[in-house]
């Protein structure tokens, strides 16, 4: 079956945190939290959604490029790979959403960017 | 902000209930599951990924048609907004991915169907 | 670099018509046609977009089911990857939209369906 | 009907360039390329895609920002509002792929970038 592709446009809500896995491959972390608003028909007025959190992994040149460029707080455009995990630890069931990163960029509808490429930057 | 829109292809995992809201709205509620097929680049095979469940949530004539469509086990692509929920209740934490649908169809690639339009079947 | 996967829910604008490949491959082709319609924030009011057209390929058995399950008319979600095509001919310039289709369904927000899965209907 | 979302990751082929609408409203414009790569499951190996193109439209202060940051060759994820427009003019038709913005940053995939929020800046 197929891949859950999606844009999620939100803030960074936890400082990026990188990580070199046993296999020496960098992999970089942070929350991101989007909060929707649309139209209600019904209500004939936009109104403010609830807030979703997702857990973003961006891996190799994506992962450290993130952890320089990117700081609490910012607002990002997340591309990745949706995945909804269940877990149960010590009786407690545990839920989230993870977002195995495709592209990230600082979401220019909220400030302005100096993009550097990188040396050799490949793709 | 921006609403998070996504294309969800799996299978139905519960079967499709209805309720009228106090409005008097027609809402169809059912989970869905997916579980993703993709390349790992690193084993250089296809693998599967854990499989990611949704609750789906299809107002008015989709709820309806949904309601009388679709059955437990179907296969289906699914447009809807997606929301990550955290409740809290009984001191328990709930979260769920929810999928407020926009568009559903039985996917093609499993099997065939006959389709009636509704009379009168506005937008 | 990455695929642009889409969805578009629009309407079968020429009737489906297979052909098989030299190398035996069944492929289904049609038009797809939507007609976005959007909140107009300054003119305070839903407008009526233009239609934009697609032409959709369904490979292998999601294109033997969609030439015996999908006539002219008919509305569909369909999710698939995105090419803008140019080619020049005798001197003329043509583009088009192509969507290699990943999954196709009939819209139930505009009527039923009544669906059978393919006998030994692969995953 | 529904608006087609489409998130595409590519290069800024034409410099930006920015206008003031009569109503006083600013819009940047420039054009996207994208070459997809994918598995090609016949072959046994990743294929290089055609390259396809889209004119991009950010307006108000996306639009701004985006003629201040993006310059010709950067790595961008764009997320917008996909039309596939037909025109006719002396005879002749134009054809196009328009994306109207809805965010855009740069692929941090590709290099480094650093980000400073806009004063009052909206959201």
């Amino acid at each position: 079956m197929n891949e859950t592709l999606v844009t999620v446009v939100g803030n960074v809500a936890t400082e990026p945190e990188s990580q070199v896995t046993a296999t020496g491959l960098i992999v970089t972390r942070f929350r991101l939290a989007t909060t929707s608003r649309r139209w209600d028909a019904e209500r004939g007025a936009w109104t403010d959604g609830a807030t979703s959190f997702y857990t973003v992994r961006a891996w190799r040149s994506l992962g450290s490029n993130v952890k320089e460029s990117v700081c609490l707080g910012e607002p990002l455009v997340v591309q990745g790979r949706l995945r909804i995990r269940q877990d149960e630890k010590d009786g407690k069931r545990y839920l989230g959403a993870e977002l195995e990163a495709v592209a990230i960029g600082h979401d220019l509808a909220r400030g302005v960017a100096r993009f550097t490429r990188s040396v050799g930057g490949g793709g």
